[in-house]
């Protein structure tokens, strides 16, 4: 049976009105789907109301308890409760998750090397019990990038991640097409142009398209993580903006084995 | 089948260690169970960290969108997730529920007549379908105090309410005992008095310790709350501290038709 996981990345969800169409559309998807959320700028929008100080360490963020906090609070209270209620609103029946619930997403806390990243889990195991059971039954569920230790503590967790890896558990029972929304029409050839579209990447081409430099940067753990996720048994993955996904011969990037 | 609904109010939320040591004994309740939380302190402690002036008219709190966010993100957010994240590390597979999840308790806004209590919901429907989809598969739900109008709206919502109206839903399917710990052992003859516990109340001598004037004030919604349980289908009501649930003859108030 296809099933299809779908991230959204910052750019919808701190845009109502584009996450409002978005969800209408979504819940118009048939068959089973997991929806995945990255949190967007409204955490650091409340750590900074809040005047919890953001500490980056080497261009990332490090995750305190306060922020931790924080996180919870937008990605697992509000950002995830506001899209199940317009879900319900449009006629799809939806559960927002946080790792924890159902056990679902098992994570350890990143080993600290040179840093130490707070609350910031790696996951260990995905759990598709629970996941199943609702997917099965009509039942949509929403993911937020929070995981859990298994013994009471809650993580950060990359979204991306999030979403492959429950792409990767999920391909024992169903044939999976993994999905990641952001900004931009795919992976572009030159940044500068949005027409730019690199409609197939594989295995091969990826490997050239790095040394050539076209592929760089923050694209390079995206692209990475998908040949993973393919590799462990996902059917296919696309990357794009949303339109992709509800409109026929939109241009968007297909990851190949 | 018996089921056990427990709802457990602000000094237990607000008490690190005491909800610690009762999540672990609720952890061990054998058979299906639901747990439902208020918020305790916490969402007024954040919504004055936020500079959100607190609303009263008349003694009561009024939410404005401001409000509801805070309380999404305190009730649903980080008191669920950690609740179920505590849950999971005692070995009890739960999900931290709003009542837009599953489209479980559908609510619509508080009728204005004096006054505008804003973004209140109350209760006009329970669908318990996803819910006992998980009770049936030895999942535990845990709900905080927010409802949906089906249409995209969240709404803060009573939790007492919740859970009156959740266990007279799940009375159709089980036999259900509903429990209220809250700060006190019962309810007292004399509130100086913490072992002036009334052992048991039907609606007979309800009448009467109405007329004597020793229930009064906030005890009288309480219980009118646990006579509609008793009334519409409940098996059986307790309210006391949480001792009362895990220490046999620990003294508390019983609720009899």
């Amino acid at each position: 049976m296809k099933l299809k996981v779908i991230k959204i990345g910052g750019n919808i969800i701190d845009d109502e009105i584009a996450l409002d169409a978005f969800l209408k559309s979504f819940a118009d998807i048939e068959g089973p789907k997991v929806l995945v959320h990255g949190g967007g700028k409204l955490a650091s929008r409340l750590a900074e109301q809040m005047k919890v100080p953001v500490q980056m360490i080497d261009g990332r963020r490090i995750t305190d308890a306060e922020t931790l906090d924080i996180i919870t609070m937008v990605y697992a209270g509000k950002i995830s409760k506001n899209i199940v209620a317009k879900l319900q609103g449009y006629g799809c029946n939806a559960i927002g998750f946080s790792g924890a619930d159902g056990n679902t997403v098992i994570a350890e806390k990143r080993p600290v090397k040179t840093i130490d990243y707070g609350f910031v889990g790696d996951i260990v195991k995905v759990d598709t019990k629970v996941l199943k059971l609702l997917l099965s039954n009509d039942v949509t569920v929403c993911f937020c990038a929070i995981s859990h230790d298994q013994n009471g503590q809650l993580f950060n967790t990359n979204a991306d991640t999030i979403a492959s890896e429950l792409s990767i558990a999920l391909s024992k029972d169903f044939n999976v097409e993994l999905s990641y929304c952001f900004e931009k029409k795919g992976v572009l050839k030159s940044i500068e142009n949005e027409d730019s579209v690199i409609e197939e990447i594989n295995s091969e081409s990826y490997q050239e398209l790095k040394l050539d430099g076209i592929i760089a940067d923050g694209m390079i753990p995206k692209l990475d993580n998908c040949f993973h996720a393919l590799k462990y048994g996902v059917d296919s993955i696309q990357l794009g903006k949303p339109e992709m996904l509800f409109q026929e011969n939109f241009k968007h990037t297909r990851i190949q084995k």
